[in-house]
């Protein structure tokens, strides 16, 4: 998507060959018109499916995934990384591990949230090694209901998860694809 | 606002006569055409103020805030409850004690993402001992912005944050105000 990997190009900072900081319109400071449009841009891609619910992670899978629900007119559901200790519901639990914070962290979903009768996409900001999207699939698959599709907002496409998803029979639809990081320069694998 | 207390009465539970349960429309499904409709009601309530920016906390104040952002044309920043290693920015910090999970974090805002000429409107999903709201007006006012309005979705009147948060000279506009969960029964201050 131009206009997203513009954004990326203005605003995005290769902090090393692994590492893209987009705190400027995605991760801290969030450019809702943006959010918006890359909303708009999944639906047309998905527009063949029936979704019933939006599947993210906390926190920044949030804001594309609430302007899909908007326009789908169906619920966002945010698997949680910090459990409020005032739930009692039953849980689907995953444990995934952050290569870029360097340790495991459980991701939560009520049972009440999501069903066997569930058309889901997941949605998420990055995808690196796939660690975070493969535990959604997990809890997902779980609970029986239908990953219809992924959407990934950035996807470091030198790294390891799209080929993982992969292997577990889902593709990946990327709005941008990082081909490489390297001294300081963000390179896109053309569409 | 009416449409909301009447998602609070239907979807809400008082677990005990301290702690409301939004789980099924804000804190872990969220709907999204809620959202929106609180965004227009903060909007129509603030429409004589200049807003160049919506302040924020992570996770739950992002919905409605993000709409907002969408509807005004002006970014989003959400403070940070966990933040990432990979920054290497200047902060804007302070201490916030959390009543519900009985412990203290640290809350966080780059300096590139607050300036001097920002007009805020900070936004949070509730508001009970007003800890988290003060803690946003610290970062707000050690920023130098000018903190022009405060929204919350959900007050928890019986407890003391409007009194503190007027204390430091603002007001608290709420669109739900919650008189008392005695007795697992949710009752609203009539507007």
């Amino acid at each position: 998507m131009k206009l997203l990997e513009n954004y990326i190009q203005t605003y995005g900072e290769a902090i090393n060959k692994d590492v893209l900081k987009v705190d400027a319109f995605i991760n801290h400071q969030i450019d809702p018109k943006l959010m918006m449009e890359l909303a708009k841009d999944i639906q047309n891609h998905f527009q063949n499916k029936t979704i019933t619910k939006i599947v993210t992670i906390e926190t920044s899978g949030i804001a594309p995934s609430l302007f899909l629900g908007y326009l789908l007119n169906v619920p966002v559901v945010y698997l949680k990384k910090n459990p409020s200790k005032i739930t009692t519901d039953e849980c689907y639990q995953t444990l995934v591990h952050s290569f870029t914070k360097n340790k495991d962290y459980t991701v939560t979903c009520s049972k009440k949230y999501l069903h066997q009768d569930d058309k889901v996409l997941f949605i998420d900001d990055f995808m690196a090694n796939g660690e975070a999207c493969i535990g959604a699939i997990k809890i997902i698959e779980e609970a029986q209901a239908e990953l219809c599709g992924i959407a990934i907002i950035i996807e470091k496409a030198f790294q390891s998860g799209r080929k993982k998803v992969e292997e577990l029979g889902y593709s990946v639809y990327s709005l941008a694809r990082i081909q490489s990081l390297d001294n300081g320069k963000i390179t896109f694998i053309s569409e």
